[in-house]
């Protein structure tokens, strides 16, 4: 039996396993597992869950009771492009907007194969729009995600920003993928840390890079690869990665590209966690920590203090 | 790794063997492995979920997406009365209202050890009693649970009509326990084949009445154990229990003197099922089957056909 701090160690050794058989795991059992991950997570518990549409794009409101009603995170989930939902990740942002205070709008983007880039981060600007068109302040919200969606929170504001919109108040990726090249230097020396992506049989990340951008597709378009972009006008950025993670040097390169350009950014390194360890919340005290840490950075920057 | 079907098995069998530790598995872990009881089920999907304070009861709203709002099937979890909750049994319950058309309310009544019965029966009656307050007819309500909530939803009825309030227009239990006494010829020959309760190490069935009931409880007390209760005036009942489940003969011997009463009685036994298999909706193709039939049966006596 698992003990209850290393569900989601086993839950990402279960994907690595499934992703490393030959033949490999079909889209359906593959689809299957991942909405298992969220399994990680406690219900945190008095909050409310409400599906909605978001200017064309399905999203879970999670208000948790007494939050303010006009301050949001746009939560953007992980799961490679390819899974991943406002389900599984449902539990981990409530976790995020009850301590902040705030509610949670859980968009549900289009996934690969069957949607390419960019029905992504259409999908998530159209909820960003959306949420304006309602009526709240680009000051009142933040966005967050985490892995792809951590790619995506980033990649949304600059969509948003070309577009005309105001950005939101902050950005919070948690150990975000940004490079759909797929370099960076921890890819190779933390292969052995990271239960999901690397271990002994490591998954094909070039793999999740082609089925989202198609065959003619190029990794270094910036409206997908933000270590491309243009990042001036971003608001402020708080990335948590783990200092053990494959992808570690994608939220250090982003930081560092974005502080030349005047972003005030701050990294922040959990070292020997697991990859978006905050599935963790409500058994893991790291998961728990960090949420704390983005709560108590995202308040005074929704005018919540 | 578990193929999408055997969910619930490797989880019966993980607390099976969790209780058999010596020494006993703690309060604590317990709760935290019974949370997981729910990762068995799918989500449904277009279903809002609201907590509400009903009548002091702590309840959750799961509200199915064009369902009618004024018929309510007031749904009471399992766990042995020691755990289980609105959250574990959240997206069972919302398959079953899904598929009936109406809204669920599922009741977050007290446990044990902290609190012993009568604390759950006049929990549970007070959900209800909260209902009709709130101006939903009594023929619009139907009562389901499973388990300990399956004796629950018995018990709640004679409560109420004890207490004067109208009964509603339907009972459902699932894989019920009503018998504290924990007789029934089942409990014996269906060991080998009930992978909570039995296999190599069956649980100790005997001491979660003990802690139900207190040092001086008496588990022929009517209230509690329903194989002893006056059954007239009950609404028409519709049992499904599992042909290899321990506690099949709490089922089969309820109905048989509900019957005596002149209460309509449905018994179906699905054989081969886990007990409260209901849970594995959206992954095992025999709990899809279960509930489509009990969406089926409670329909009408709804009116909503």
């Amino acid at each position: 039996m698992a003990s209850k701090n290393d569900w989601l160690t086993e839950h990402y050794r279960m994907v690595n396993a499934a992703f490393a058989q030959n033949p490999p795991i079909s889209l359906e059992e593959s689809r299957d597992l991942n909405e298992h991950w969220g399994d990680a997570t406690t219900e945190p518990g008095g909050v409310d869950y409400v599906e909605v549409d978001a200017g064309g794009v399905p999203a879970m409101w999670a208000t948790p009771k007494g939050s303010a009603a006009d301050r949001v995170l746009l939560s953007l989930h992980g799961g490679g492009f390819i899974g991943g939902s406002m389900y599984t990740h449902r539990k981990m942002f409530a976790h995020i907007a009850k301590m902040a205070g705030a509610r949670a709008l859980i968009v549900d983007y289009r996934l690969t194969p069957e949607h390419q880039h960019p029905a992504q981060v259409n999908d998530t600007t159209a909820a960003y729009s959306w949420l304006l068109d309602q009526g709240i302040s680009a000051e009142h919200i933040a966005v967050t995600g985490d892995s792809a969606g951590g790619g995506l929170s980033i990649l949304t504001m600059l969509h948003a920003r070309d577009r005309g919109l105001p950005v939101a108040a902050a950005v919070m990726p948690l150990s975000p993928w940004f490079d759909i090249e797929n370099g960076g230097e921890t890819r190779t020396t933390n292969v052995m840390t990271d239960s999901i992506f690397g271990g002994e049989t490591p998954m094909n990340l070039g793999f999740l890079s082609q089925i989202l951008l198609g065959e003619h597709g190029d990794p270094t378009d910036p409206a997908i690869n933000a270590l491309y972009a243009d990042l001036s006008g971003l608001p402020p950025v708080y990335i948590q990665a783990s200092g053990t993670e494959m992808i570690l040097d994608d939220g250090l390169r982003l930081a560092a590209l974005a502080e030349k350009e005047g972003v005030e950014v701050k990294v922040e390194i959990f070292d020997g966690q697991e990859h978006t360890w905050q599935m963790g919340a409500g058994r893991s005290p790291a998961a728990d920590e960090a949420i704390r840490k983005l709560a108590e950075w995202v308040r005074p920057r929704l005018g919540l203090d």
